[in-house]
Protein backbone atom coordinates (compact mmCIF):
# COMPACT_ATOMS: atom_id res chain seq x y z
CA UNK A 1 0.00 0.00 0.00
CA UNK A 2 1.42 3.15 -0.96
CA UNK A 3 -0.54 6.64 -0.06
CA UNK A 4 0.07 9.93 -1.00
CA UNK A 5 -0.56 12.85 1.60
CA UNK A 6 -2.42 15.21 -0.83
CA UNK A 7 -3.23 17.55 2.17
CA UNK A 8 -2.14 21.21 3.00
CA UNK A 9 -0.07 21.44 6.55
CA UNK A 10 -3.12 24.07 8.53
CA UNK A 11 0.01 26.28 10.55
CA UNK A 12 -0.47 30.21 11.19
CA UNK A 13 1.86 30.82 8.21
CA UNK A 14 0.03 28.50 5.65
CA UNK A 15 -1.43 30.49 2.45
CA UNK A 16 -4.91 31.20 2.41
CA UNK A 17 -7.63 32.46 -0.43
CA UNK A 18 -6.98 36.05 -1.24
CA UNK A 19 -3.93 36.38 1.12
CA UNK A 20 -7.23 37.46 3.97
CA UNK A 21 -5.43 37.73 7.11
CA UNK A 22 -9.11 36.88 8.82
CA UNK A 23 -8.40 33.44 7.31
CA UNK A 24 -4.94 32.17 8.56
CA UNK A 25 -5.96 29.44 11.09
CA UNK A 26 -4.64 30.78 14.91
CA UNK A 27 -3.27 28.46 17.93
CA UNK A 28 -3.60 28.73 21.14
CA UNK A 29 -1.04 26.93 23.03
CA UNK A 30 -1.41 26.08 26.90
CA UNK A 31 1.13 24.87 29.02
CA UNK A 32 0.60 22.87 32.16
CA UNK A 33 3.28 20.92 34.11
CA UNK A 34 3.57 18.29 31.14
CA UNK A 35 0.68 18.30 29.73
CA UNK A 36 -0.06 20.62 26.39
CA UNK A 37 -3.40 21.26 25.11
CA UNK A 38 -3.79 23.62 21.96
CA UNK A 39 -7.24 25.71 20.92
CA UNK A 40 -7.17 26.22 16.79
CA UNK A 41 -9.32 28.76 15.12
CA UNK A 42 -9.80 28.39 11.82
CA UNK A 43 -12.21 29.18 8.84
CA UNK A 44 -13.98 26.12 7.14
CA UNK A 45 -12.67 26.91 4.11
CA UNK A 46 -8.68 26.92 5.08
CA UNK A 47 -6.39 24.40 3.78
CA UNK A 48 -7.72 21.13 2.10
CA UNK A 49 -11.35 21.10 2.55
CA UNK A 50 -15.39 19.99 1.18
CA UNK A 51 -17.35 22.65 0.00
CA UNK A 52 -20.93 21.63 0.49
CA UNK A 53 -23.80 23.39 -1.56
CA UNK A 54 -24.86 25.34 1.53
CA UNK A 55 -21.31 27.32 0.87
CA UNK A 56 -22.68 28.63 -2.79
CA UNK A 57 -26.87 27.71 -2.69
CA UNK A 58 -29.33 29.91 -0.24
CA UNK A 59 -30.74 26.77 1.56
CA UNK A 60 -28.37 24.44 0.09
CA UNK A 61 -27.44 21.40 1.71
CA UNK A 62 -25.07 21.55 4.13
CA UNK A 63 -21.60 19.24 4.97
CA UNK A 64 -23.87 16.35 7.08
CA UNK A 65 -26.10 15.43 3.92
CA UNK A 66 -23.12 13.89 2.38
CA UNK A 67 -22.77 10.10 3.17
CA UNK A 68 -19.55 9.22 4.34
CA UNK A 69 -18.90 6.80 2.10
CA UNK A 70 -18.51 9.59 -0.95
CA UNK A 71 -14.86 10.52 0.50
CA UNK A 72 -14.09 6.73 0.25
CA UNK A 73 -14.13 6.38 -3.71
CA UNK A 74 -12.02 5.29 -6.60
CA UNK A 75 -10.32 8.46 -7.86
CA UNK A 76 -8.73 9.50 -10.86
CA UNK A 77 -5.98 12.21 -11.07
CA UNK A 78 -5.76 13.88 -14.35
CA UNK A 79 -2.71 16.12 -14.97
CA UNK A 80 -3.17 19.32 -16.50
CA UNK A 81 -0.26 20.85 -15.74
CA UNK A 82 0.23 22.20 -19.29
CA UNK A 83 -2.73 24.40 -18.72
CA UNK A 84 -1.88 27.99 -18.29
CA UNK A 85 -5.55 29.61 -17.50
CA UNK A 86 -8.63 27.11 -16.78
CA UNK A 87 -9.42 23.97 -17.37
CA UNK A 88 -12.57 23.52 -20.17
CA UNK A 89 -14.10 20.95 -21.39
CA UNK A 90 -12.52 20.71 -24.30
CA UNK A 91 -9.45 19.99 -22.25
CA UNK A 92 -10.82 17.03 -20.63
CA UNK A 93 -12.61 15.72 -23.71
CA UNK A 94 -8.75 15.06 -24.84
CA UNK A 95 -8.27 12.73 -21.12
CA UNK A 96 -10.40 9.59 -20.75
CA UNK A 97 -12.36 10.58 -18.17
CA UNK A 98 -13.87 7.84 -16.34
CA UNK A 99 -17.50 7.60 -15.17
CA UNK A 100 -18.60 7.65 -11.89
CA UNK A 101 -15.32 8.20 -9.94
CA UNK A 102 -13.87 11.00 -8.08
CA UNK A 103 -11.94 13.35 -10.29
CA UNK A 104 -9.13 14.68 -9.37
CA UNK A 105 -7.28 17.62 -11.69
CA UNK A 106 -3.44 18.27 -11.03
CA UNK A 107 -2.07 21.57 -12.13
CA UNK A 108 0.34 24.03 -11.45
CA UNK A 109 -0.90 25.48 -8.74
CA UNK A 110 0.51 22.56 -7.02
CA UNK A 111 4.25 23.98 -7.50
CA UNK A 112 3.06 27.11 -5.74
CA UNK A 113 3.67 27.53 -2.22
CA UNK A 114 1.80 30.71 -2.23
CA UNK A 115 -1.43 32.32 -2.93
CA UNK A 116 -1.41 33.18 -6.89
CA UNK A 117 -4.46 35.19 -7.73
CA UNK A 118 -4.31 33.64 -11.20
CA UNK A 119 -4.91 29.95 -10.22
CA UNK A 120 -5.44 27.16 -12.89
CA UNK A 121 -9.40 27.02 -11.99
CA UNK A 122 -12.19 24.49 -13.79
CA UNK A 123 -14.29 27.00 -16.02
CA UNK A 124 -17.69 26.55 -15.97
CA UNK A 125 -17.60 24.27 -19.53
CA UNK A 126 -15.70 21.96 -17.80
CA UNK A 127 -17.96 21.60 -14.16
CA UNK A 128 -20.88 21.08 -16.91
CA UNK A 129 -18.45 18.12 -18.68
CA UNK A 130 -17.61 16.30 -15.41
CA UNK A 131 -21.41 16.60 -13.88
CA UNK A 132 -22.51 14.63 -17.28
CA UNK A 133 -19.63 12.58 -16.68
CA UNK A 134 -21.28 11.54 -13.23
CA UNK A 135 -18.55 12.35 -11.32
CA UNK A 136 -18.55 11.70 -7.97
CA UNK A 137 -17.01 14.37 -6.45
CA UNK A 138 -14.14 16.92 -8.33
CA UNK A 139 -11.05 17.78 -6.20
CA UNK A 140 -8.64 20.27 -7.40
CA UNK A 141 -4.98 22.18 -6.30
CA UNK A 142 -6.39 25.07 -6.02
CA UNK A 143 -8.39 26.90 -2.58
CA UNK A 144 -10.74 27.75 -5.05
CA UNK A 145 -12.16 25.77 -7.71
CA UNK A 146 -13.35 28.61 -10.01
CA UNK A 147 -12.47 32.31 -10.11
CA UNK A 148 -13.36 35.41 -12.26
CA UNK A 149 -16.63 33.59 -13.20
CA UNK A 150 -19.74 36.02 -12.04
CA UNK A 151 -22.07 34.06 -10.02
CA UNK A 152 -20.06 31.37 -9.41
CA UNK A 153 -21.07 28.78 -12.38
CA UNK A 154 -18.07 26.18 -11.42
CA UNK A 155 -19.49 25.93 -8.04
CA UNK A 156 -23.47 25.53 -8.42
CA UNK A 157 -23.21 23.56 -11.20
CA UNK A 158 -21.12 20.82 -9.53
CA UNK A 159 -22.79 21.75 -5.84
CA UNK A 160 -26.47 21.81 -7.69
CA UNK A 161 -25.80 18.29 -9.11
CA UNK A 162 -24.85 16.80 -6.01
CA UNK A 163 -20.69 16.40 -6.63
CA UNK A 164 -18.51 17.25 -3.60
CA UNK A 165 -15.97 19.99 -4.11
CA UNK A 166 -12.55 19.19 -2.83
CA UNK A 167 -10.14 21.98 -2.34
CA UNK A 168 -6.94 22.92 -1.28
CA UNK A 169 -5.18 19.73 -2.32
CA UNK A 170 -1.02 19.11 -3.32
CA UNK A 171 -0.30 17.33 -5.95
CA UNK A 172 3.01 17.91 -6.86
CA UNK A 173 4.55 14.33 -7.01
CA UNK A 174 1.39 12.65 -7.98
CA UNK A 175 1.08 10.92 -11.44
CA UNK A 176 -1.82 10.82 -13.30
CA UNK A 177 -4.05 7.72 -12.97
CA UNK A 178 -6.41 5.16 -10.81
CA UNK A 179 -6.24 5.67 -7.12
CA UNK A 180 -8.63 5.14 -4.13
CA UNK A 181 -9.14 8.11 -2.17
CA UNK A 182 -9.61 8.53 1.19
CA UNK A 183 -10.81 11.92 2.30
CA UNK A 184 -13.33 12.06 5.20
CA UNK A 185 -14.02 15.39 6.15
CA UNK A 186 -14.68 16.39 9.78
CA UNK A 187 -17.62 15.40 11.38
CA UNK A 188 -19.62 18.61 11.12
CA UNK A 189 -23.54 18.79 10.28
CA UNK A 190 -25.44 22.20 9.71
CA UNK A 191 -22.24 24.27 8.16
CA UNK A 192 -20.98 24.46 4.66
CA UNK A 193 -17.99 23.07 4.57
CA UNK A 194 -15.49 21.30 6.39
CA UNK A 195 -11.54 20.50 6.51
CA UNK A 196 -10.54 17.39 5.94
CA UNK A 197 -6.87 15.03 5.64
CA UNK A 198 -7.04 13.38 1.86
CA UNK A 199 -4.93 10.98 0.65
CA UNK A 200 -4.67 8.92 -2.42
CA UNK A 201 -3.81 5.17 -1.97
CA UNK A 202 -2.13 3.03 -4.14
CA UNK A 203 -2.77 -0.96 -3.64
CA UNK A 204 -0.05 -3.69 -3.71
CA UNK A 205 -0.76 -6.00 -6.40
CA UNK A 206 -1.13 -8.69 -3.49
CA UNK A 207 -3.55 -6.41 -1.04
CA UNK B 1 -17.90 -1.69 0.92
CA UNK B 2 -19.47 -1.23 4.14
CA UNK B 3 -18.56 1.87 6.67
CA UNK B 4 -18.98 2.55 9.68
CA UNK B 5 -18.34 5.85 11.03
CA UNK B 6 -17.27 6.36 14.51
CA UNK B 7 -16.67 9.82 14.69
CA UNK B 8 -18.80 11.89 17.08
CA UNK B 9 -20.17 14.73 15.10
CA UNK B 10 -18.98 18.52 16.01
CA UNK B 11 -21.26 20.91 16.90
CA UNK B 12 -22.06 23.59 19.71
CA UNK B 13 -23.80 21.03 21.87
CA UNK B 14 -21.14 18.58 21.59
CA UNK B 15 -20.32 16.37 25.15
CA UNK B 16 -17.20 17.34 26.25
CA UNK B 17 -14.08 16.82 28.28
CA UNK B 18 -15.22 17.09 32.18
CA UNK B 19 -17.85 19.24 30.48
CA UNK B 20 -15.78 22.12 30.75
CA UNK B 21 -17.67 25.02 28.75
CA UNK B 22 -14.35 26.07 27.15
CA UNK B 23 -13.84 22.94 25.31
CA UNK B 24 -17.10 23.36 23.67
CA UNK B 25 -16.42 24.17 20.13
CA UNK B 26 -17.90 27.79 18.59
CA UNK B 27 -18.81 28.09 15.44
CA UNK B 28 -19.26 31.85 13.56
CA UNK B 29 -21.62 31.78 10.27
CA UNK B 30 -21.57 34.66 8.13
CA UNK B 31 -24.02 34.79 5.33
CA UNK B 32 -22.80 36.83 1.78
CA UNK B 33 -25.58 37.21 -0.25
CA UNK B 34 -25.89 33.35 -1.82
CA UNK B 35 -21.89 32.75 0.18
CA UNK B 36 -21.92 31.32 3.30
CA UNK B 37 -19.14 30.84 5.46
CA UNK B 38 -17.96 29.44 9.07
CA UNK B 39 -15.43 29.95 11.18
CA UNK B 40 -14.83 27.17 13.91
CA UNK B 41 -12.72 27.25 17.29
CA UNK B 42 -12.07 24.30 19.18
CA UNK B 43 -9.72 22.43 21.63
CA UNK B 44 -7.70 19.81 19.85
CA UNK B 45 -9.25 17.01 22.09
CA UNK B 46 -12.88 18.26 21.43
CA UNK B 47 -14.57 15.65 19.71
CA UNK B 48 -12.38 12.19 18.20
CA UNK B 49 -9.33 12.95 17.81
CA UNK B 50 -5.68 12.01 18.17
CA UNK B 51 -3.11 11.97 20.61
CA UNK B 52 0.61 12.88 20.01
CA UNK B 53 3.44 12.23 22.43
CA UNK B 54 3.44 15.72 22.99
CA UNK B 55 0.05 15.91 24.81
CA UNK B 56 1.66 14.15 28.16
CA UNK B 57 5.45 13.86 27.59
CA UNK B 58 7.54 17.72 27.50
CA UNK B 59 9.31 17.71 24.49
CA UNK B 60 7.66 14.48 22.85
CA UNK B 61 6.94 14.06 19.43
CA UNK B 62 4.34 16.15 17.87
CA UNK B 63 1.39 14.88 15.13
CA UNK B 64 3.25 15.87 12.49
CA UNK B 65 5.78 13.02 13.42
CA UNK B 66 3.51 10.00 12.90
CA UNK B 67 3.42 8.95 9.02
CA UNK B 68 0.00 8.98 7.54
CA UNK B 69 -0.02 5.26 6.92
CA UNK B 70 -0.01 5.08 10.45
CA UNK B 71 -3.96 6.00 10.45
CA UNK B 72 -4.71 3.13 7.59
CA UNK B 73 -4.60 0.25 9.22
CA UNK B 74 -5.94 -3.64 10.21
CA UNK B 75 -8.00 -3.09 13.03
CA UNK B 76 -9.70 -5.29 15.58
CA UNK B 77 -12.49 -4.01 17.52
CA UNK B 78 -12.66 -5.35 21.26
CA UNK B 79 -16.06 -5.60 22.73
CA UNK B 80 -15.49 -4.89 26.59
CA UNK B 81 -19.32 -3.62 27.11
CA UNK B 82 -19.34 -6.04 29.63
CA UNK B 83 -16.52 -4.22 31.48
CA UNK B 84 -17.91 -2.16 34.68
CA UNK B 85 -14.92 0.22 35.89
CA UNK B 86 -11.54 -0.51 33.48
CA UNK B 87 -10.10 -2.41 31.19
CA UNK B 88 -6.83 -4.14 31.90
CA UNK B 89 -4.33 -6.52 30.83
CA UNK B 90 -6.28 -9.57 32.87
CA UNK B 91 -9.49 -8.45 30.53
CA UNK B 92 -7.38 -8.29 27.23
CA UNK B 93 -6.42 -11.62 27.70
CA UNK B 94 -9.07 -13.32 27.50
CA UNK B 95 -9.52 -11.73 24.68
CA UNK B 96 -7.88 -13.07 21.23
CA UNK B 97 -5.85 -9.72 20.53
CA UNK B 98 -3.90 -9.63 17.05
CA UNK B 99 -0.60 -8.64 17.21
CA UNK B 100 0.40 -5.61 14.90
CA UNK B 101 -2.92 -3.95 14.26
CA UNK B 102 -4.95 -1.14 15.37
CA UNK B 103 -6.64 -1.92 18.72
CA UNK B 104 -10.16 -0.35 19.25
CA UNK B 105 -12.14 -1.03 22.78
CA UNK B 106 -15.92 -0.48 22.58
CA UNK B 107 -16.64 -0.10 25.99
CA UNK B 108 -20.59 1.04 27.17
CA UNK B 109 -19.62 4.30 27.28
CA UNK B 110 -20.69 4.15 23.55
CA UNK B 111 -24.05 4.33 24.49
CA UNK B 112 -23.75 7.20 26.62
CA UNK B 113 -24.54 10.69 24.82
CA UNK B 114 -23.44 12.60 27.39
CA UNK B 115 -20.00 13.09 29.59
CA UNK B 116 -19.95 10.39 32.07
CA UNK B 117 -17.37 10.91 34.88
CA UNK B 118 -17.09 7.30 35.53
CA UNK B 119 -16.06 6.56 31.93
CA UNK B 120 -14.72 3.13 31.28
CA UNK B 121 -11.17 3.24 31.07
CA UNK B 122 -7.72 1.62 29.58
CA UNK B 123 -5.39 1.16 32.70
CA UNK B 124 -1.92 0.63 33.14
CA UNK B 125 -1.81 -2.92 32.74
CA UNK B 126 -3.75 -2.69 30.09
CA UNK B 127 -1.64 -0.32 28.30
CA UNK B 128 1.49 -2.33 29.19
CA UNK B 129 -0.50 -5.07 27.35
CA UNK B 130 -1.07 -3.86 24.50
CA UNK B 131 2.37 -2.41 24.39
CA UNK B 132 4.05 -5.55 24.06
CA UNK B 133 1.71 -6.83 21.82
CA UNK B 134 3.01 -4.53 19.14
CA UNK B 135 0.05 -2.40 18.85
CA UNK B 136 -0.15 0.22 15.97
CA UNK B 137 -2.93 2.25 17.67
CA UNK B 138 -5.42 1.96 20.62
CA UNK B 139 -8.94 3.48 19.81
CA UNK B 140 -11.56 4.00 22.47
CA UNK B 141 -14.81 5.75 22.72
CA UNK B 142 -14.26 7.76 25.67
CA UNK B 143 -12.69 11.16 25.32
CA UNK B 144 -9.93 10.07 27.63
CA UNK B 145 -8.08 7.04 27.48
CA UNK B 146 -7.50 6.93 31.49
CA UNK B 147 -9.17 8.59 34.47
CA UNK B 148 -8.00 8.65 38.11
CA UNK B 149 -4.72 6.98 37.49
CA UNK B 150 -2.18 9.95 39.07
CA UNK B 151 0.69 10.68 36.19
CA UNK B 152 -1.23 9.71 33.33
CA UNK B 153 0.62 5.98 32.89
CA UNK B 154 -1.70 4.89 30.20
CA UNK B 155 -0.51 8.05 27.87
CA UNK B 156 2.82 7.67 29.05
CA UNK B 157 3.35 4.01 28.57
CA UNK B 158 1.30 4.20 24.95
CA UNK B 159 2.59 7.50 23.84
CA UNK B 160 6.86 6.33 24.59
CA UNK B 161 6.05 3.74 22.41
CA UNK B 162 5.01 5.62 19.85
CA UNK B 163 1.70 4.02 20.17
CA UNK B 164 -1.03 6.13 18.43
CA UNK B 165 -3.96 7.27 20.96
CA UNK B 166 -7.39 7.54 19.59
CA UNK B 167 -10.05 9.33 22.01
CA UNK B 168 -13.38 9.86 21.51
CA UNK B 169 -14.77 7.10 19.23
CA UNK B 170 -18.73 6.21 18.95
CA UNK B 171 -18.38 2.27 18.28
CA UNK B 172 -22.68 1.76 19.32
CA UNK B 173 -23.61 -0.89 16.68
CA UNK B 174 -19.95 -1.73 15.52
CA UNK B 175 -19.87 -5.60 16.15
CA UNK B 176 -16.42 -6.99 17.53
CA UNK B 177 -14.10 -8.43 14.53
CA UNK B 178 -11.28 -7.32 12.41
CA UNK B 179 -11.83 -3.80 9.97
CA UNK B 180 -10.13 -1.75 8.38
CA UNK B 181 -9.35 1.56 9.57
CA UNK B 182 -9.51 5.16 7.96
CA UNK B 183 -8.70 7.93 10.56
CA UNK B 184 -6.41 10.13 8.78
CA UNK B 185 -6.08 13.60 11.04
CA UNK B 186 -6.07 17.13 10.24
CA UNK B 187 -2.78 17.75 9.07
CA UNK B 188 -0.71 19.74 12.02
CA UNK B 189 2.52 19.13 12.42
CA UNK B 190 3.86 20.46 15.62
CA UNK B 191 1.09 20.69 17.90
CA UNK B 192 -0.10 17.95 20.47
CA UNK B 193 -3.20 16.75 18.87
CA UNK B 194 -5.41 16.47 15.50
CA UNK B 195 -9.15 16.22 15.19
CA UNK B 196 -9.88 13.30 13.13
CA UNK B 197 -13.35 11.92 11.32
CA UNK B 198 -12.76 8.02 11.83
CA UNK B 199 -14.33 5.11 9.66
CA UNK B 200 -13.81 1.41 10.18
CA UNK B 201 -14.40 -0.35 6.74
CA UNK B 202 -15.62 -3.85 6.12
CA UNK B 203 -14.53 -4.55 2.16
CA UNK B 204 -16.99 -6.90 0.00
CA UNK B 205 -15.57 -10.39 -0.30
CA UNK B 206 -15.55 -9.30 -4.26
CA UNK B 207 -13.74 -6.77 -3.84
Amino acid sequence: MKIYDISMELNPNVFVYKNKPEKKPVFEVTENGYVTETNLSMNLHTGTHIDAPLHMIKDGAAIGAYDLARFFSPAQVLDFTGEKEKISAAALKEKNVKRNVFVILKTKNSEKEYFDPEFIYLDESGAGYLRDQGAIGVGIDALGIERNQPGHPTHKILLGAGIVILEGLRLKGVPEGDYFLAAPPLKLNGYEAAPVRAALIEWDKAD
